[in-house]
């Protein structure tokens, strides 16, 4: 068995601290076999994961183990990773930024401590899987409903705090985080907003309690390990209605965009639409050898054969209209009516009611279908998302759009994008697809994605989130006044965390001890 | 002239801290005479203006300036107290926490940097008031509505900052905030959000950026001077819908709120509803002394004569439906039905199109009008709102209701409250009007705001702000394993701003420099 170590820690330190952790949760939640690693590490890297070693992982069942564990990694200065559930797949999995670190797996921690339906909310812990608080919810009759990523594997905890999203109008999950309990590096345990009353009714109604509100500090951040989160979910509505629509052109994406956008601004279209391109349903269902054996970027002609017979459009759009029968007709008729001087298609309308099957209602409900996508290349598949935000405006969009396509046809990647449309900006994640078992093709999507940070970082845009591999890359191109933000995040990281226990290198933030070797 | 120095701050120091701040701003806007602090005087203090006394003004015209004073105020420890326009009426003004802190006066800084029409927001600087805004919208047709507290001379950025709030579905003017300009007590310049992108044309558009947010640590906190604020604006509808309905008896806001709230958290009401009882309306048309001239409370006798003569309700609900016209008639019809099983009564309706007089509209207009209230009890009038959050559930209204009236009997001051209703909790502002020339009834009403902020706490309601007198009582009742969070507020606080030069006290966070002599 072989041993990885954190950066500087004795091999015996390092032995010392596996066992006090021992102590604290038990020795078979102390996990450093090769075996162990392996299972934490990340099996999309792409062609890096050496990069991302951890040197053991541990699973507290509580807040007050955390709270013990985190003390005894102070004492011997080994730096923790902490994972929800692990599955933060495309962005680095449960692998830690460096190696050596130790994971914090949480896992365990399934609780749902709280789930009310008159306030819409629920309070649970970052264990809590999408298929965990769902089955909760129907098998309660609870009339709430989720937002859940493309992939419902995950954390509902670790997707917010990563800022992840889903698709009702929920669907920008951090946005609805109301209330936190976070341990500090030093062991030391917090509650957020009216939660630091003890006796509070609030904690999970009123976000901001009184005086500056810490919940956006802890998403995206080392500053704390999150052990319960307040979040609000949807009330059913009583009815929501459906349109769809498959266009035919690249450059549709561009009109579609600004036909959407005010409609988003002014809350006809309350749940963020994702425009996405056939490759993202082509490559769930069939694999790439089926349709196309040559090198390259799937060529133009390939790609109208598989439109036509998959019956997908170029770029496919999916609206859903939530809240009461007789208002979402009106909202339809505006969105038909927005869509009219453009295409002489007609939306395809589908239609829920309360009482209906929550299947296909416009709901939160977990798959894990949309994974299918790694498959497309054969081999080992691996998948990493370039995923940034720009004004949703369609000439910028359309620009973004090419200028990606572009890249992925020079280095022979099948272009797969969506754009994902909010009320004033959109995202546009890019899924790279890849075969893990071809060195060549994965060595040329780790240089691709360099490439894709600096080409958006030329228009001002960044990544709302990334991959591990390039959590430096990002943060540097937030270039206002020297790095500004990142060095008071870094100020903030060593008045919380002097000995850079919390989950260094995440998001770029390097605690002190780590910061000239490691950034 | 006499003079009020800063806490340790020799007056050798102190007038060279003045030259230098002179040297930047030019001597005219450094205003240290007598009636220059008169002028930034809370002139509603309950009785104890000679514990927030500033020893001076200094009013920089730029950010730069700005870092230029944060620097010799470092070198000096000079303390400094922000305020935007110093309107925070009720709650402090102008004055400064601390007595000796110099007042940073921003309101020279009135520049609108930017209006997005399209994407529905704006850039302004912390010296824009309420009126400058909607003039400028005004003026150049852009087609934006504002949300605008009850008294509108203050300032839009120094709102959002105190949390305060509007009447319109953009009504939680904090939510709203996306993107600012700070300057750090260091003197350093960061951009929040996608501004730290110096390209970014996202600043206004998506708040989070990367990496953990920080628009909500520099709410309600003092750690840092915000110097431009992105917030975002409603684009105008095609037409509101106006229920308005006078409850005649005290208990019926129980179940007011109780049939509103499913409504307002399923959205069918957007905006924030306001129940105030009939003191609100009446006191800013007439005195007291018209309808009473006796001791003590109003009788319920004087106050049923009142209510005849005014026609107002004791309760009085004023809602209002934003969108497009049909959608607002058939979501007036669901509201109407959740009320109809308790009340005979009909709503008035009133109705606003597109193209009509923005009077009226529902849209923000500023008004100093509400103001008029402080004349109520005759002499120099003053007032001071005391303002829980609660769930918003008719049980526990009533019983805070009760309890707050029962109070103001016991010292004789009029009750004055009102509940506004957000998705899944009501803030509960009551109003003290007294008359600063009756030394007992000011003592009585500074004492009385103890007692609410303990009486509160027992049912674990905070404020959500509070006046200047009182924030370190509220901040007091934030007990969560012992203060814990407070303690984090103070580990940032002493991180980045070591010599404590920045609004020393604010919300109960004291930097080091003063914790042992004056929390």
């Amino acid at each position: 068995m072989s041993v990885v170590l954190p950066p500087n820690v004795s091999e015996k330190d390092f032995q010392k601290a596996l066992a006090a952790f021992a102590g604290v949760v038990g020795r078979q939640w102390v996990l450093a076999t090769d075996e162990d690693r392996d299972s934490y590490m990340d099996i999309y890297a792409p062609g890096d994961a050496d990069q991302h070693i951890p040197s053991a992982a541990v699973g507290p069942s509580s807040a007050e183990e955390i709270q013990a564990i985190v003390r005894i990694a102070n004492e011997y200065k080994v730096p923790l990773w902490p994972i929800s559930r692990g599955k933060n797949l495309g962005y680095g999995a449960a692998a830690p930024r460096m190696t050596g670190t130790v994971v914090l797996d949480l896992g365990r921690m399934k609780r749902i401590i709280d789930v009310n339906e008159r306030f819409g909310y629920c309070l649970i812990e970052p264990g809590v899987g999408f298929f965990d608080l769902f089955d909760y919810l129907q098998q309660n009759k609870i009339r709430l409903w989720m937002s859940i990523p493309a992939n419902a594997w995950g954390s509902v905890v670790g997707n917010a705090l990563e800022r992840g999203y889903g698709y009702t109008p929920y669907g920008d999950n951090t946005s609805h985080i109301c209330g936190m309990e976070v341990v500090l590096a030093n062991g030391e345990m917090v509650r957020t907003g009216t939660g630091a009353m003890s006796n509070s009714p609030c904690w999970q109604l009123f976000k901001y309690g009184y005086g500056p509100s810490w919940d956006q500090l802890f998403c995206q951040s080392n500053f704390g390990v999150v052990t319960k989160m307040g979040l609000w979910l949807m009330p059913e509505p009583e009815a929501t209605l459906g349109l769809d629509m498959q266009l035919p052109n690249p450059d549709d994406v561009g009109w579609a965009i600004d036909a959407l956008q005010p409609l988003r601004l002014n809350g006809v279209l309350l749940q963020n639409p994702s425009i996405g391109n056939s490759l993202r349903f082509v490559a769930s269902a069939t694999q790439r050898s089926q349709w196309y054996q040559g090198e390259g970027a799937l060529p133009d002609d390939v790609l109208a054969e598989i439109l036509k017979k998959s019956g997908f459009g170029w770029w496919n759009i999916s609206l859903r209209l939530y809240g009461y029968d007789e208002v979402n007709q009106v909202h339809a008729r505006i969105v038909k009516d927005a869509f009219a001087p453009h295409t002489k298609q007609e939306f395809k309308v589908s239609e829920w009611h309360r009482g209906d099957s929550i299947e296909n209602s416009g709901a939160g409900v977990p798959s894990v279908n949309p994974l299918q996508i790694i498959n497309w290349r054969g081999g080992r598949g691996g998948h990493i998302g370039f995923s940034p935000t720009l004004p949703a405006k369609g000439d910028l969009v359309l620009k973004q759009f090419h200028s990606t396509k572009k890249r992925y046809e020079e280095i022979g990647v099948d272009y797969y994008g969506s754009f994902t449309l909010f009320d004033r900006y959109t995202t546009n994640v890019n899924m790279m697809i890849y075969d893990r078992d071809d060195a060549a093709l994965t060595r040329k999507v780790r240089d691709l994605f360099k490439v894709l940070v600096a080409d958006a970082a030329k228009e001002g845009y960044s990544e709302y989130r990334t991959h591990i591999s390039y959590m430096d890359d990002v943060a540097r191109t937030f270039d206002f006044n020297d790095h500004a933000l990142l060095r008071l995040n870094e100020r903030l990281k060593d008045a919380l965390d002097p000995n850079g226990i919390l989950a260094p290198g995440k998001q770029g933030i390097w605690p002190k001890a780590y910061r000239a070797s490691q950034a």
